[in-house]
């Protein structure tokens, strides 16, 4: 095959749907059709992709038919009725839900970490991981690749727009009705009186002026769903089952931005010199840690950008082999939809070049 | 000694000096003159303790005499001129700040630690902790005693108002500023640009709608101040000088309530149940902790509270011997004004009852 691939956007009228448009419109000469799609509900709007007016189709099976790569962004539920039609139908899937990651015979793919696994994907469905594990890849795959990894401990600092445009719009209406010119939120319970019961429905607990160590739905043992996927699929785009990983995931009152502080240990000897070169030399990571400086990775300014950032490098003090670190990533772009268009364009290349 | 003890507050017009006047005006009775000191500047002003008014005195040595014990909060250098110059006219001074934390012949002193070291204080000064150590300690003190800690690794999640009056002041105002109806602080610089570069001054970046992975100033090897007052000031109070520490410190967007992410590993087997059971038992700590009923520790439940909170209890999956739990305290109280009052009365027992 030698013409351009069609792609489908699944999801299309979501937040992460709105940034696959965008860009998709950067490099819109790559591919052939675009196609948006999303619930019957949205069909019929009219959504750009650049200068392009695209007609929102409803989900059906046909929808999908001459489609050559599908992009789906839409709950575990709905994905797992939804990509088995797609592939049968005969689109590569690159899946965003929780649903597929971590069955054997479906990769999960960060171009940073295993781009060769794309090749293995025997139901034509590719995954890609959720964004806190996203924005941590680009800096401990190469480190692993260098120092062999034996083990992390992960604390995450994660978004409102982690939930989507309803978390992001859950925090700004918190904190527009609790920005005190008079110090609310300085006394116990003044945040929860002020917003009401109706504050825990997106995050658990009131996100404004607040930090909610609860991400994701409860699991056993007193886990959340977020903290395992921090575990098991960075196990599994690092191919290293034996990885030990300690996680805490919590909700911070940010916009955009997953932030995580690393704690990791090498099997090998590790110098932050050595490690700041590996880094240097990354993909899909810029080194931001200069102190003297003043020069570190926020949240802040990771939002809108491609990739990742990391910095506050430091060699442990009391653990051989060890290093700390702290990196930032934009959850929707590096966190979703770029890493979705990372493997198409994996997929371009072996389809359309070789 | 038998009758009442005099007390001097010096930094009484300080945030945590109006909290130490809060707490002592529920005491009263325990205590005989109290007496308020601040910098010139503020001396003449009335404060009240309670329904009693008191005008603050300006520092001079003189004015220390009579007093048996005197809590000190002020910057790190007034209190290294100022707390042996009290100690010398006979108070007992309990200094908050980090000047005389790690000398040997001062002990550092949580009386959920280490209550007995108050007795050894040869130079009439005892210490206490940084707000983000002493916020740990009622957790991390009591499972150290029944399983012996080896390690642990800490990231945090601090309060504005850990920069005191002139932190929280800051943080008001750069919300109060960037509030968004329409979504700012969603595109790279938007934060940035609203504040502009003199919101740099109060945290070393912009901390509305962003996490600063930087707390305290820089020390060598890129390591932060109160990075290391973490380890140093645990491994003090703990009695513990080979303890494995690693932590990040981060500002986050919240008032009042310094939050932990904390890994430990003990020397001893030790079970989710049996920590719980340590905890529920120990002084300066509840347990909130019960996922199932979506109970967890949050800042904005510490605001204002006495002692501290420890939730999210788990046992490390891939680790032996190890924790994961999640700890909040009011910065405010526990971190600093609580503790020094708790110090207090371990002296007025020891001064008026024996």
């Amino acid at each position: 095959m030698t013409s351009k691939l069609n792609i489908a956007i699944v999801g299309a009228t979501g937040v992460v749907g709105s940034i696959m448009r965008e860009l998709l419109a950067a490099e819109r000469e790559k591919w052939g059709e675009i196609r948006l799609i999303a619930s019957p509900r949205s069909a019929g709007k009219v959504l750009n992709v650049g200068d392009e007016e695209i007609t929102v189709q409803a989900m059906s099976p046909e929808v999908f038919e001459g489609i050559d790569i599908a992009h789906f962004d839409l709950p575990d539920e709905v994905s797992a009725e939804w990509v088995p039609v797609a592939a049968e139908k005969g689109a590569i899937v690159i899946d965003k839900s929780a649903h597929f990651r971590m069955e054997d015979d479906v990769p999960l793919v960060a171009p940073e970490a295993n781009p060769e696994d794309v090749r293995n994907r025997p139901r034509n469905i590719i995954a890609n991981a959720n964004c806190t594990t996203l924005t941590l890849i680009p800096s401990i795959a190469p480190l692993h690749r260098e120092f062999g990894l034996a083990s992390m401990s992960v604390a995450s600092y994660q978004a409102a727009s982690g939930g989507g445009k309803a978390g992001l719009e859950a925090l700004y209406e918190q904190v527009n009705k609790t920005t005190p010119a008079d110090g609310l939120g300085t006394k116990p319970g003044d945040v929860r009186e002020a917003l009401g019961e109706e504050a825990n429905e997106a995050f658990g607990a009131p996100l404004a002026w607040n930090v909610v160590p609860k991400v994701g739905g409860w699991r056993d043992g007193g886990w959340t769903s977020e903290e395992l996927k921090v575990r098991n699929e960075s196990r599994k785009m690092l191919g290293h089952p034996t990885l030990k990983v300690a996680s805490t995931c919590v909700r911070v009152p940010v916009a955009i931005g997953h932030a995580q502080a690393v704690h990791a240990t090498f099997e090998n000897d590790v110098t932050v010199e050595q490690a700041r070169a590996v880094l240097e030399k990354a993909e899909g990571v810029t080194v931001v840690d200069d102190p003297g400086n003043n020069v570190y990775p926020t949240s802040i300014d990771s939002a809108g950008i491609s990739g990742t950032q990391v910095g506050r490098l430091r060699q442990s003090v009391d653990f051989p082999n060890s290093l700390e670190f702290f990196t930032v990533g934009d959850n929707l772009i590096k966190g979703a939809a770029e890493n979705s268009m990372q493997v198409a364009e994996l997929l371009r290349k072996e389809l359309t070049e070789s």
